[in-house]
């Protein structure tokens, strides 16, 4: 794949011994930096959201563990450190998995060894991220209609995106996708975050609210939904951000292909089935106010669980960059790992 | 009935020659009244939202036109003025039977008739909305978990409410209802109004985004789903807020009652079937903005259908204060109109 000039800067990077990240709470009024110094404020960044999206932290967890070895004298301030980190937040497997393939490396390597992983990681995300946009691409109709929820973009990675990789790929291939993007509430990273890359990418795309996509659908104007990750379980279950399921349950109702696109990364085979993922309950405060402005009466009562599970018999494709899976079952994502050095438990 | 003093004030009445109304749009912040003196302002208070509920616009249309007949001198000016009230909003059927009601009224009893019609059609729709809960009550199960979408309370109506009516009404059956709130994107009618009005009822609820509706079903936490209607063809097909059909799809998913609670001035027996109800296009920036504050990037292309159409295959009661209707056809809605004096075409 050439190496074109990316209209998305890097969403995390390693820079002069910090962990520097693209500050996604400014966005869409700004484009700024955070330069976490630490592994505190890398863990705050995290759980405050100025950095999300499932392979994003898979990187954040990486770099963090590199940070740590770079500051902390013992092993055991270092493990420490990587499991706090671990635990920033819970449904996202990659957070996991970035933390442990570093600490991993920091214990046969050292610092650098730590380091050398963290980069490795942060690599291979884009590379899977373009390799599984161009296999998602080939299930993107001509002059497609896509409705995506959240943000899969390339801030939600480290670059290029899962869900809007799919669609970037195919604006490539030149088959003039347009996009109806999800604000998805609470934390409107459909209209901060994904509005902002396609406007960056110039990809037509207009915003409504979530509950619109039904009207959408019911009224024929959308011809696909492609949707990101945060885990899919060994049976093909996908827990991602709260507001998937019920496009999955709308999309079947309409006969609409509802396309799950994530690196291969977010498969957790450890993960029996979506009963077993554990689902986010965040603060209630992130509905009850919008940009710090109370839109309820004083004192209610919020529930803001994150996420949501869609069972597999609702997927119609998963996409990662092992190629794209038809129906995904627990027999595919088996033999899929087998084929990939991913044992499944 | 009993006339017990309620908790939540009438949203419009007459008073001394004007027509005054709860400002909607300074809720849940303050209750403020809004004294509309010439149908101008009236106007621009139902466009604006200050005032919006389909029974609640029924009562705007009628005291419009009271207001138009008290002011000016000529028969043609006062239909003027109720023919641009009744295109101010285009989906809710009531405004334009409040407006015909009144005029007609005007028309035989000149200004004092015009009153005493709009006076009469307020009084009317708190009765209505009392019927129809203590029937709608009767679907409540016993410590029910009753999902709702926007606003179809007290403030949608003259007073009551209709589908919160419905909630209203086994809480004082001693039924013990608590209530799951949508927000209600794009304005939020959910977490400002009926939040607040069921705090003001003392009636446990818990405020959700519009988007966690599915994963709740799917967690078997909602045993009801009870929503308003601006518009119910003669079919039952359903035009209400956007946001209102995908509820009736999940709960159908997940086998939930659908109940819809609308008195019977909301049923348009010259509107065929939900493809002949004009949705309202709003504005873009009800969804580009929250509370004034922009959440998308400059430019940002936003739709804004206010509502949208759930077919009446997917309704399982319609509740009217002449009863439930269970199932409603073409057919049952015609039946009901020969006994309630309104005729199908």
């Amino acid at each position: 794949m050439l190496a074109t000039r990316d209209p998305i800067p890097p969403t995390i990077a390693w820079r002069a011994g910090r962990v520097r990240l693209i500050d996604q709470r400014e966005l869409p009024r700004r484009l700024r930096y955070l330069e976490c110094a630490t592994v505190d404020e890398l863990h705050d960044a995290i759980t405050d959201l100025a950095i999300r999206g499932a392979p994003a932290l898979g990187a954040a967890g990486a770099y963090g563990v590199a940070l740590a070895a770079s500051m902390l004298t013992t092993r055991r301030a270092v493990e420490r450190a990587a499991a706090r980190l671990r635990r920033a937040r819970p449904t996202a497997v990659n957070l996991a998995h970035g933390v442990d393939l570093a600490l991993d490396a920091y214990e046969h390597g050292g610092p650098a060894g730590a380091l050398a992983a963290a980069r490795a990681y942060a690599d291979a995300d884009v590379r899977a991220n373009r390799a599984l946009g161009a296999f998602g691409a080939a299930l993107v109709p001509r002059d497609a209609r896509v409705l995506t929820h959240c943000n899969a973009g390339s801030l939600a990675c480290v670059g290029y995106g899962t869900a809007l990789g799919v669609i970037r790929a195919a604006a490539e291939q030149g088959k003039r996708p347009s996009v109806w993007v999800d604000e998805t509430r609470p934390v409107l990273q459909g209209a901060r975050l994904t509005a902002w890359e396609l406007g960056r990418l110039g990809i037509p795309h207009t915003l409504v609210v979530d509950a619109a996509a039904g009207g959408l659908m019911a009224r024929g104007e959308v011809d696909l939904v492609v949707v990101g990750a945060d885990r899919v379980a060994a049976n093909g279950d996908v827990a991602n951000k709260v507001g998937t399921y019920p496009l999955a349950v709308l999309a079947r109702h309409h006969g609409i292909p509802f396309v799950v696109a994530a690196p291969w990364s977010t498969v957790d085979l450890a993960t029996a089935d979506g009963a077993e993922i554990r689902v986010e309950d965040r603060a209630g405060a992130e509905v009850t106010e919008v940009a710090g402005v109370a839109i309820a009466p004083r004192g209610t009562a919020a529930a803001n669980p994150a996420f949501d599970v869609t069972p597999a018999a609702l997927v119609h494709a998963l996409v990662t960059e092992h190629g794209v899976v038809a129906r995904p079952t627990r027999a595919k994502l088996s033999r899929l790992a087998r084929v990939n050095g991913k044992s499944p438990e």
